[in-house]
């Protein structure tokens, strides 16, 4: 599916789920009182080390629309003018980075926004790599989360729920697009395992691919259902295979540029 | 003192200390084992809430050369795409933000390649605030640092040592930059106190004004003593006021593109 058709795709199904956000929305600002707790009873566990989740940015990390999603240029440099400085141009949705709820709403929650205290989160991680091995297409399903629940308990308020599809380490392959000529092939999100966190404390999830869709969506489905909600999502989440299923905590350093739809971020995990 | 007098100065500066670079290179690498050691200790002690450190980022967040330091255009709206995104110009040394050791080195670590180990660290709050009160100019002298050490022991291994110096409640104000028509007033360190902590573990410096050095620095004095030894720096630091001198784990987001000499970063302390 060619760019201008996705966005004619996602801009039908905007117009068909309108009347929904609202609801959600409050619902959102209602669950909001729960945040803290979750990001209190994280940080009083203790850990002993740091993971990185986050993938170095350069002008060939893929992106969604197969464009470069940073450049620079150096107006001073340390041989000339003593010391060395770029300007960046980048497009919000590169790299390791978030999804603010405004990205998908007409004027929901911008990245500067986001209460800190979501910043903070346990992470529960549903791996199917297993399936993603076998599957591009594949996705996240309420029996997913229903086992990832039945190992580890529910859902903590507060947390931050990933797909693990083993998809960080093809980051420097075609493959992490899958790009077919017409569609791209991913893992993401499967709508009603997006329904069913939006009935957890959860505030955000991640992928470790290019959306919280997976690739072959025409509508977006998961992203208009959770962004709207006040929710946050992180997309090109990299590091997974080196943490706990349950336990962790991870540290999400979104950007804080006032009214930006999301941006590159600084994502660690605390083990 | 016009920009391109400050470039000059700083390049006769940067001629002069070349030769002592490599030696405090050299004891940086060697100092490098102790880092870790450092983070995890901070880590196991358990923290109850977090804090934000991060001024939001906007094109009237003062800049050292007083120009816009970001902007923005919107490619796609949610009324007329389904979806809002921005692309952004940023200069890498906007709002809070890392100065990392290739800033003010030929060929110094780039901010992608700052290690993990040193984003987690114990954070020293030095409070000059009283004097700075008093005097723009002032600066974090040997002495201040005397003081915290007498109160609160060693500078930990891998600490992140801040000046709070009150600036940050001024961000909004001419008096951030306090620019007299010819020079900047704002504090920042003195060299011998720069010089201090290059004998300690500690691995980053922050300050709550503009810059590492004072505003009417000449010469870059600290920025040059500091990050060429691999050591890196923080400036534009907000919420000093809301953390203890000591006790603190500061959690710095740095961003992560390749080759970058530093760049806004999301930064939390948990108290």
């Amino acid at each position: 599916m060619c760019d201008i058709c996705v966005m004619n795709a996602v801009k039908d199904r905007m117009l068909s789920r309108r009347s929904f956000f609202k609801g959600s929305a409050a619902a959102a600002a209602a669950a909001g009182a729960a945040t803290l707790g979750g990001t209190t009873k994280a940080m009083a566990e203790g850990h002993s080390s740091v993971v990185d989740m986050t993938h170095t940015l350069s002008s060939t990390f893929p992106t969604y629309f197969g464009e470069p999603g940073i450049s620079s240029e150096q107006p001073f440099n340390f041989a000339e003018h003593g010391f060395n400085l770029f300007n960046l141009s980048v497009n919000e949705h590169t790299g390791t980075h978030i999804d603010a709820p405004l990205h998908f709403s007409a004027d929901g929650t911008s990245v500067d926004e986001i209460p800190v205290g979501d910043l903070v989160a346990p992470l529960c991680v549903v791996d199917i790599a297993a399936r993603a091995a076998e599957d591009a297409d594949a996705q996240v399903t309420p029996d997913d989360l229903q086992a990832w629940i039945d190992a580890h308990g529910e859902i903590p308020d507060g947390a931050c729920v990933a797909m693990h599809s083993g998809w960080a380490a093809k980051a420097s392959s075609d493959a992490y697009r899958g790009f077919d000529g017409e569609l791209q092939h991913y893992p993401g999100f499967h709508i009603e395992a997006t329904e069913m966190l939006l009935e957890t404390g959860a505030r955000s999830i991640a992928s470790d691919t290019l959306s919280l869709d997976h690739g072959i969506s025409a509508d977006f489905a998961t992203h208009y259902a959770w962004l709207p909600t006040g929710r946050f999502g992180i997309e090109n989440l990299a590091g997974l295979d080196q943490v706990p299923a349950s336990g962790a905590t991870i540290i999400i350093g979104a950007p804080k540029h006032e009214g930006g739809t999301g941006g590159p971020a600084r994502i660690f995990a605390m083990v």
